[in-house]
């Protein structure tokens, strides 16, 4: 396996600057071209590349919020809150939800979705709140020093008008309970959570086997399959189609993917495609896939 | 198993007239209420309630167009036309193909698409790409009598005005080729075979394990995780999470499940939720689920 | 003329309870039953009902915001910022902003546009921009006494969240500048204008004439052409047809309508058609057109 | 007014190749540059550039259509059919009729609409329907060799899927009664139908007084208040707060406006803006329109 994950960083290693680094905020064009590469199964870790260095969570953390709030309430509670469909849509689309038929964001993974559910996580404040989210990376990740950026969280907090936007529009539907500000925080200090490849095969190893049932068994099935089914932005599908494995994907180019209960795999690098996928880390998990033949529909 | 199948009948045939049946053309609505319901594995086939009631493929028919036109045209010939997203809209939605930046039907399973995909299907003639069709499903369905019920397919092809405008809006974006009443009329043809509930399971058992590999392997994965994105509706995602298996409904009351390499599922049963799947054959499905743990994100 | 105002009222007080009354916040529901008539030509003031019954100026404050914008900017700058267009949606749409060829809002009348007017009026700080918009009031209404209706106000502050959700929106397109809460805030102080009928009637005196030019001819030739294509909401077509006349509503049962160089007609009932105009509002500027012939189409 | 029709003409007439033609038929696209403006008022009529040329009616012909559709049918029951509200789409939209609930055209400017509108036309049968499109014009043009223009006539009904598209999608709907193809043909057929802008010169000054009185006054009325709130495409609202006048204009160059009891205008010019009007043409009445002031906003 050592050898594969090798071979993997070496066949795209010299590929690092092709395509675009995300641009909505200046922090994250600053991000120098690299790759990492991480495989975790039972028997070890396998690393290839810049496996050290840290970059933010971004929409990755929405599987941490996701799991915390299932923990919290009630699946049927959750799912009132919000839907379970691909919106076929971009992950920061409002025009849905403008529609009066559409009483809630379409899925967890979509950013109406995720601010809703970063509202349900329980806590008498907003410190037990984002205790609670550390905690649980503390638990996967295997480390006790959680960091923040603290350059990205101040720079989303203060240019996210299309993520305050869409928290209004939720306000005006009455689905989204608590203070816009407060909820709006503690998504975008989650976003900012730093984290190196490292820690994105260890979230999928996790969701594959559920070390230490930390998670309720049936908490990690609802994220896996929405990871499969709206885990890859607008490729979401495709990605379904050509890899069939349950993945989700940031903007600051990480994807952590998991092989349901054979291994987990983080890959991170910059440059993304038009879709908004990090183009080694697709690449990569490619690769491995057809030497191992992992996918889910065989 | 043939007692699982026969508790799970027995679990569910007093229900048979809740819900409505679909109405969009009256030989639909006239189905009598029913419940028949087949599992088929390596050893065996299953069956309980009424498995020689014949209904009309409608929608199931999708998966057979697209296995006929994987085989005819290279993987990139058929994506380039039809995409493989959910569409986060209703499968007989024309709005979106509306947008000029939209170019091609999301996927092969909303009307759109499928029409599409019946156009891709090679034959000097409109006899010849209809055999194609007929001679996949002998083979699959394991019989040599496949049969079209005439009433269903004329009042199909005389009242289908939404999808004339569908196929229309094809040719218009320059992506529909060959004349419009003779690709609609095929696909009509294909929604009026007549199939019964062993039928489907033979169709899931073939999705699961290519029986004698009369199709490559690649192109029943394919198949198979466009199901499970896109293959219930509105309502595939939801029963992506709560079933996790991939399977296509169909507005006669049809559903077909593969568990892969493991099983093939058939359900009948007519009254349709909101959403327009069979209320039974969910419910069916689920509880084979729950005593069997098939769900393919464990 | 009186006799003609005092018949309409005659005619149609009887049925003042027809209809519904806005109830997006509980002070507007509360309005009594009532209606008000006001006809101002060169030679006199016509009034029937209960013309000094005060109600909040609402959308109708959105002529005066656009007047006064007019004044400060060149037009050139407004339409760079605020489009001329009836949207087809709406007056609190938001879809169509969400599409990223959809540069501005539509036109000033509705909610998007008349908010990013709001940001174009000058001044060095809050209270000289509210000044500014007060002295036009007192010209316009020939009186020193204008007020505000503070329950309004606060209501439509702390639950504006649509509005709120409209102006992040712009805010992320870039096109609206200073700061949202308090373009916001001069937005609901203006909506919470108190008005009568007779102040409608020489708002509508005064589009039509221009009485001491204190506004630029042209610019009062736009507001005309823009009230005749969107003053009357998703009403505005079909009251182009049937009436002809430039006209706005407000939610709060308010109508000024302009005829011009003839006369300005206020009308005030506070229950509202499904569209949002004051139902007998309607029928008294129909009555009044069919006795007199106002129609501009003629 | 000879002059300053003559000066009109000459102020433009080197600017006749800015600009692009119509392309979606090739034989729109090559009408060779020109330019020719007519005035029509009470006591003659004043002409320059090239006034015989012609060119097809396509959009203009929506003027007529409504007008005989209005004359056989109640206005209560063609406005059950089509509405009087401006869109806010292109005129070939077809998302807004997907919507279920839309149920009718926005306008009968639209060629949704125009399509609807066509179908209400009564006749025993294609040609004596045809018959009365052509009296009306023979009335309104004052000549009797009204012509067709066979290759455009051709190659619209052969390549007009998006039309097709709108036709079945009312069929759909419920609204339209007919033969769809039949529908079309006649739709096409009027779209064909060869003008100068003499021609359209007479088609105002019909609209501004109602010569002879052929046509109902409240119809003419109906029209004209269509004209100003969709009669420009995209462009109405900024059309009617610059020029402030009844106009229609045509894929083919031609606009037609009316000057409300004092005259009608006719310009030709090929080459469109990108909103699909004669650049010309909308540069020809504004300059009249500033030199008379005719905007009927004063």
């Amino acid at each position: 396996m050592q050898a594969l994950v090798n071979k993997i960083y070496l066949d795209h290693k010299d590929s690092i600057s092709e395509g675009d680094k995300a641009s909505y905020i200046p922090a994250l064009a600053n991000i120098p071209d690299n790759l990492g590469l991480a495989v975790r199964d039972h028997s070890s870790i396998y690393t290839a590349g810049d496996t050290t260095f840290r970059f933010t969570f971004q929409s990755l953390s929405k599987i941490i919020l996701l799991l915390v709030a299932l923990e919290d309430n009630s699946t049927d509670y959750i799912f009132n809150h919000v839907g379970m469909e691909s919106s076929g849509d971009s992950f920061n689309s409002i025009s849905k939800l403008d529609f009066t038929n559409i009483i809630k964001p379409y899925n967890p993974f979509i950013n109406a979705g995720a601010i809703l559910i970063a509202s349900l996580i329980k806590g008498s404040n907003y410190t037990e709140k984002l205790k609670k989210i550390m905690v649980l990376c503390e638990k996967i990740f295997e480390r006790n020093d959680i960091g923040f950026n603290d350059e990205i969280y101040l720079s989303e907090r203060n240019s996210a008008y299309r993520n305050r936007a869409l928290a209004y529009l939720l306000k005006e539907k009455d689905i989204l309970e608590g203070d816009v500000e407060e909820i709006l925080d503690l998504y975008f200090k989650c976003c900012s959570i730093e984290v190196n490849c490292v820690d994105l095969a260890n979230l999928g190893y996790f969701l594959s086997f559920n070390k230490n049932s930390i998670i309720k068994d049936n908490h990690l099935r609802i994220v896996k399959a929405l990871m499969l089914t709206c885990g890859m932005y607008d490729y979401s599908g495709e990605f379904a189609v050509k890899i069939g494995l349950p993945s989700k994907s940031g903007v600051s180019g990480g994807i952590v993917t998991c092989v349901p209960q054979r291994m987990g795999i983080g890959v991170f690098s910059p440059r993304l495609d038009s879709k908004g996928n990090s183009i080694l880390g697709i690449r990569c998990i490619e690769e491995l896939n057809v030497a191992l033949d992992l996918n889910i529909f065989r």
